[in-house]
């Protein structure tokens, strides 16, 4: 088995698989007398006609390394926001398409800072909290139309996200 | 001047001004073998069709006890969320409208756990981390039209958050 290693999250290295939603990069506007900056609209919100956009809570139990990989996921009728509602690291997976086949997958470590919005049909492993079980704040699509897919890999993937 | 006690908050004491995004309450669905518990769909998004809904940070500074709260304000344009990106308590404030004049303000205090989504044209208070200086993900309309009303009370309030 392969196994992947981890890169420091960056928006330009992610621009393909969707947005990274944070402060870098990006002209805040100062709100509330001076107290707020306002860093606003940063992830392309997708969702398809047939339901709408909602906010859920995800809570999620930690992974460790070295982490099996045996599948990812997308969803055809909307993209999908990940912000972290505690400010530990977490993984980002993402692979591109080929004819509805996920190829080698790309994988992520957020600076507990970031939050990711997948877009539309794009191949991405499971929310997968490294440091502790976590809360995210999750924008998707809220409907009833099947929004699932997920691609089995022949041979499962290794990950290692801390370097020994 | 009056000062205003803070009170933990509550789904059933927000409800007239909208939603507590958080996990109590409500039913969870199990995700990703397990590792994952869903909770789905936790506010009810209003933007107005003139924009649409974007995700954004704030990143606010602290408030200190005892706070002088001089106005509050209100989005006719939308429902506005805000998350906390870490587990820090802050605090929340509404009030009632009678005729475009806002009533005296309800203030509470969230848990670390829960975010909230002020209805449309809920009189609110600004975004008042009061443990250290804070990032939200906040889910709000954006569009080019005004959607900023303020009122100022003749006199202001003392709102405290933590009994000496």
């Amino acid at each position: 088995m392969k196994t992947l290693q981890c890169h420091l999250l960056t928006a330009a290295a992610f621009k393909p698989y969707g947005d990274v939603i944070e402060m870098s990069g990006t002209n805040p506007i100062s709100i509330n007398s001076g107290n707020c900056l306002r860093y606003s609209d940063l992830a392309a919100l997708d969702i398809d006609s047939s339901g709408a956009a909602g906010i859920s809570i995800f809570d999620a139990k930690p992974y460790q390394s070295p982490m099996q990989l045996n599948y990812v996921e997308r969803h055809p009728l909307g993209s999908q926001a990940f912000i972290p509602m505690t400010s530990d690291a977490y993984i980002v997976v993402v692979a591109d398409d080929i004819n509805g086949t996920a190829q080698e997958p790309k994988v992520f470590l957020t600076n507990g800072k970031q939050g990711v919005n997948y877009a539309r049909n794009v191949w991405h492993g499971v929310l997968t909290p490294v440091i502790q079980q976590s809360l995210f704040t999750v924008v998707d699509y809220i409907g009833t139309a099947d929004n699932l897919e997920e691609y089995f890999f022949d041979t499962p993937y290794f990950i290692e996200f801390f370097e020994s």
